[in-house]
């Protein structure tokens, strides 16, 4: 999407060929740098320390790291080492594991002087087909806008709720969650986002809040307590929001907070909508509560990062100094508060017969 | 309650008993500071800066800003300036405005040279009388405490979530909401105190959790998203909240946030109870959605308020620059997901029923 006016995405290859622009996202929301990434083992630093986020562009950073690494040797022994020093960048990844596997296997049958070629060309078909899916769901999405648009009479923006960042940069472009926004948005249809801050980390007040600024798409943050007044007082058409897991039942795995949204449109009878790309459903799993939640440092709750008055970046205590805090990182929305699920494939219920009808290929799982 | 040790209520009578001091509760939760207010205009100020806050200490500061210009001139003219000095340090305030049409009245029949002693008297019944409407809260709260520490088969901690700051710093000492909690901890029930950090002002974080850190009461903070989630794995055995204004029919009006957690309570099946002194009771409202709600500045969603590390308070900037915010400060939670209402004559239904048991007199609200 737009950055200074300009597309963008998250990662390109750069213009020697030989090399990859990122954004370094952990400057974000206060200054927008791009780093270039000329070995495998700036690609994995990249990964370690955040610079890219996000499953898919994980996924993405790391296939290019194996062709970085074919760069500057395209021996056996070296697909090895890059395999490793990638995995262990980010070990519970899933899309940076599927991404190094793929180009493990990709490459080992090749000779050691075509390998590097094939990983470059390799890489830019993972971020195009990551692109090519994230743009699916939001042409799905933007129906389901289009709807709430008519719904109210073509009088008004539509009005809608998002928590946390499930935008482009999440994602090589497009986004998942924020995808069917950039759609409406770009086809004219007026829209208004909501922004939940989203703490403790703030990815809806930076992230979301500084992609949307940078499109042009009219948008509040709000404290995320304020969602469910917003709702009671008709002041949100719809929510949508990403996934990290879904069960193959339709029990949604997201950024904590997400349930307490869901049970307020539930209550004020707002549609409530998620974002996913097909990969992310875990089908094995029937029950979300069964998903095991990330229980994160409490610093991300006591401590804050903000822009001082004099322009410097700092981190700053918020909570009491005898205090700590807990930080589970997810929550789980059962399937029964989601009014549909929005994939690269179409729009479905959240129940086990809407993702057969959708993904009839799965059938270990309908067993 | 407690502060390093040591029984401490908002406001109290210098030794000198000619001047008052009070709590710069501005300065918390990073410094503890008290200050002397020795005139009707300094103690206009701490109500305008909020140095005090909350209603009941914010009527009993303006009490003794009444008792400090009787000290300085007795005259019929000085009652009328005090009067207007103080109204206007924070005209929509209920509680001050009861509080000094409460001494005009007092003082106005009485000569000159009784009016100080008289002022200052009538200063520390309201105090009093507050902290008797508070410790009895409390008491009527404890009782449910304790039968959620029988139902867990007195075999772990109670665990109690709280929004907001209803405590004692919000009053002349107990509280409201965290009453039951001193209670309950002074007579040994051993319990657990989840703190919302409560978004935007942060009153839990800051606030709630230094006073109970200060009183010894184990607590831990949580970001309001969190709330939902600890409920949905059944770390949460109830809920008790404030509120700023109650209808007769118990729809509750409170801090942004509370319908959230009051939503994930029902959905829970855990108890979300209101604590609430009488008198902010609107017997002439049934309809909560009607109560209109206070809309803050964006800012104090956009900056925040910290400790660097090198112990400097500042505020910086946490939103992506080019975007706005809007700040709701209330929200209201229909009395169908209030499983009952603490007051100080006992507790009752969140309905017009329950009300009228506890409150026969308000004659022209059964009509």
């Amino acid at each position: 999407m737009k950055v200074n006016g300009s597309p963008t995405r998250t990662i390109w290859p750069a213009a020697d060929g030989r090399s990859v622009e990122i954004i370094d996202q952990t400057k974000l929301p206060f200054e927008f740098e791009t780093v270039s990434l000329e070995t495998v083992t700036e690609a994995a630093h990249a990964i370690y320390d955040m610079l890219v986020r996000g499953a898919p562009l994980i996924g993405a950073t790391a296939a290019y790291g194996m062709a970085l690494a074919m760069k500057a040797d395209p021996s056996d022994a070296n697909i090895q080492r890059a395999y490793k020093t990638l995995f262990e960048a980010r070990p519970t990844a899933v899309n940076l594991r599927w991404a190094i596997d793929d180009l493990k296997q990709t490459l080992s049958p090749l000779n050691p002087e075509d390998r590097f070629d094939a990983a470059w060309a390799r890489a830019a078909e993972i971020c195009d087909e990551d692109v090519a899916m994230c743009s699916a769901i939001g042409d799905h999405g933007k129906e389901l806008i289009q709807v709430a648009y008519e719904k109210a009479g073509r009088s008004r923006p539509v009005n809608v709720l998002t928590h946390c960042n499930a935008g482009w940069l999440a994602t090589v472009d497009w986004g998942t969650a924020i995808a069917p926004i950039y759609k409406a948005f770009d086809a004219g249809i007026p829209i208004h986002v909501w922004v939940d801050e989203t703490r403790p980390r703030n990815q809806g007040a930076s992230l979301t809040a500084w992609e949307l600024h940078q499109h042009g798409v009219p948008h509040t943050v709000i404290a995320d307590n304020a969602g469910g007044h917003l709702m009671q007082h008709g002041k949100v058409d719809l929510c949508i929001v990403g996934t990290d897991r879904t069960t193959r039942t339709g029990d949604v795995c997201n950024k904590i907070g997400t349930y307490l949204k869901a049970l307020a449109a539930h209550d004020n009878k707002v549609p409530f909508y998620v974002a996913l790309p097909g990969p992310t459903i875990d089908w094995t799993m029937t029950d979300g509560y069964k998903i095991p939640i990330e229980e994160r440092d409490g610093n991300e709750v006591t401590n804050m990062r903000g822009l001082t008055a004099g322009g410097e970046v700092v981190d700053v205590r918020i909570v009491s100094v005898g205090s700590k805090a807990v930080n589970p990182a997810f929550d789980v929305t059962p399937a029964h508060l989601v009014t549909k699920l929005i994939t690269e494939r179409g729009v479905c219920e959240a129940s086990e017969e809407g993702l057969r009808s959708l993904y009839p290929e799965h059938k270990e799982a309908w067993k």
